[in-house]
């Protein structure tokens, strides 16, 4: 069950570089693993803003939940959900999977 | 190069059923050449709403402006876009081959 | 897993009463069929709107999107979906199977 | 009488995590005696957002605010409140009851 | 329990102005009478807007949904309710009754 | 003549307990005096928020601008106006001279 | 007493020509006639838009309320009404006499 | 040519009311001086806030940029333009000359 | 002096496609001649939606107001203007002019 | 290809000015040699704010990404990005080589 989430990300005034880039290298390794495991299908960032657009694959909402406030900087971000369903003009139960191109 | 669009389809009042369900089966035939040739990455419903979440892969804004405005409900669609860039934290060039997950 | 729903409701000014009366008795028995089928966990009237707020619990977005769309008035409709998760401070997995008075 | 909340946390930049840890603990004692004696009905956590919607039964407006400004994070929070009215829809009075599911 | 209403009327084109005026003809008797009975505590006009401020006195959201929706004009309004409570800083319980000024 | 306000309250995160409950207690005691000379005829707190809704008798606006202004807290409100008109659905004059209930 | 209003107008899709023409014709003779008696101060078109910015110097609310409802136009314009107080820094008590340039 | 600003001002929690008089005694000094000399035609205050609509008349944008960016407290102000063009409806080319009544 | 404009075109549902062929073909050659005579400087489709940034070199605001207005689809537009200054980082005086790149 | 950019600046309160001086140094260096390499087709002041419209030509949107990031004050920026496509109605393929007024 896929939702798309979009993250913007508004670090405290009075946060250091040293602390930023320390929250930087957790959050990467945080959306790594949850790419490794298929979780987070797609991130990608939003052009000329700290923010991204990411879809993520979960059982349910409370795993939803447990996987975005897990992020590292989850409490410096603003994150808004959309749920997604299938679209009928689909011709792919699964866009990820490297399949969606038949010809 | 990739892009998110969001589409929220109006359709006027005075629109017959037969009408819409004519536009409805072009689009699907429109949408599905776009998968099939890899210009549209993915696409689903947000739920609850007459409207679609999708991601196109083109060379640049002119195609991206022709592939949009092909659609066959084009004037008849609300369309945002945003461009994507590759995100610092993303694990692979391309999340749509299939070839993500490593584990 | 509960996703809350705002439904508005706009009716085409071309639209007789009698038409509105019809398509208002058939919400009302698709909306006591989601109810007595434990789909609709509860539903109130936004007071001085024609809108209300629902709560639906499904297996899935794809469930939740099925039963939204097969609503008499969908296409009449403004819906926003706000997916639910557990609250660490909730008493109950469950605040409506009548349980959660424990005085 | 119900109202539906939804109620966004915001702390400030300089507040410590053990003032927060301790807001915290106060929070889930008073909304566990809320939910105890009836008044609050249901409380569930918007996904990727520290916000809640929360269901409340109350006897008017003046008993509403005692119970919303008790809370001991009230000075954090942005509330939002909608009175909620009876649904011609609805099956039942009370969907809270454990009663509504009647096959 | 008073409320505070914001009402905004919306014609559609194609009513006649006979038919408006035959609609504030009846809104007019209908708002008179709610004066009359004491639900209607004061009305006023947004200067330079189709609009109105209205506070409502009613025993709980049954009754102001029962109140609203009983305006002849209510499917042409959109109508937004506050919830109103006493205030710290009031003087009196009941700011309509003509005694509130003291000196 | 007559102004309809809403003032909400922000207080800078710095400012300490003592401060905000001398402010209060100022802001009281203007509040009374306004009421007990006829300017400010109402006022009413917005449910679950710190704000409230208020009505002023005035002259004109500058004379409401020196009462609004006048407010201790003023520094660390915000405020808008809505000028108010005689409603042609009022059957009266003067909503809180107690007259309004005629029967 | 002075407020500033913006006034939007925005003609039905089924008005004629001659019609617009006619509420225009109106529109400038009542225009006229408010500037000529002292009312309107003055009125700017906004570039680009069908909308412009006035300025009326009235006795209070009722009286702009008679004014602007008595605009040919009125129906089918949306005003937002500002109340203006003198500036602290203004030079004059009115910068429509003529004489506000002093050197 | 006229430009119609609205002008809302925002100082930060930090400064000293001693730092917020000394600005305002610059700032009056700057707006009389371009009132003076005719460039500042009319400044007015939102009643209730801190802010103001005025209108300058330059000679082109690089002028309004030089003198709005001159005010003293620019640094701490939210300024929108609105660029203003002679109205159909007008009759005078200037109404702040002090010849627009004519009877 | 220049602007930037952002123009969205809403045609009526009534309007034919012969009409709105019309108006387009008007259209065009209208643009066409600005751009001849220099003052529409550039003009670019905003990708996905029905809507133009365009960017105009005027003598004044009443100019504008004139090339605006004499748009054949000026009454399907919604046209928002932004005066633009010259920018302190800006190596030319005319980005339009062919000179501006220097190696 | 190009994108139009909206740039507003926002310093934090902290911020020296000599700070503040440091960073438009760096800014205006970095600016220069964009437009030196016709990567920043044009950049002006939005009158009346620290903002900026601004257009660039790139080859893709990672390219733009990273432009606009490299900006010295970005993290004190909010930038909105609009891609934009050929006009139909452009009389050229490049509005900025100088050549675009034909007679």
């Amino acid at each position: 069950m896929l939702f798309l989430a979009r993250m913007d990300v508004v670090f405290p005034e009075s946060m250091t570089d040293e602390t930023k880039a320390d929250y930087q290298h957790r959050e990467k390794a945080y959306s790594g693993e949850l790419q490794r495991t298929g979780v987070l299908k797609g991130i990608w960032r939003v052009v000329g803003e700290y923010a991204n657009y990411s879809i993520y694959d979960v059982e349910d909402n409370d795993e939803l939940q447990t996987v975005l406030s897990g992020f590292p900087m989850f409490a410096y971000m603003n994150v808004k959900v959309t749920p997604l369903a299938k679209h009928p003009n689909a011709t792919t139960d699964d866009f990820f999977d490297g399949n969606t191109i038949q010809e």
